[in-house]
């Protein structure tokens, strides 16, 4: 477990974070995940990669990368 | 070509919309696509499955069903 950081564009209400956070729980359904919707960062507690967490979200319509 | 039509719960601001047309653009690249955000409802025009559609939607956080 280690926990990874993405910034995620194109959330614009809560509905955009519930999305990004159920495509980060279908990934990993043990992830403790945060998204904070003003800055677009998403953090995740997981196993999975961080790559491999913005490939899903970009894939769910988002544009994500792994933050630096 | 058909048009086939979902019943998407969860989106709630032009992001939301966004989101899931990329998704069904993802599916199908050259897929004409009309989102009603305040019925829910998903129009269609593409050569990929209802169901098909469906799923991928879900996959990206939304509830989506095929309309009946």
């Amino acid at each position: 477990m280690s926990t990874i950081r993405l910034d995620v564009k194109g959330m614009t209400c809560q509905g955009c974070v519930n999305a990004v956070t159920k495509i980060v729980k279908r990934k990993d359904p043990g992830a403790d995940v945060r998204v904070d919707l003003a800055s677009g960062r998403v953090e995740a507690t997981t196993a999975v990669a961080a790559d491999q967490l913005a490939a899903a979200v970009s894939a769910g319509g988002y544009e994500a990368k792994v933050a630096p």
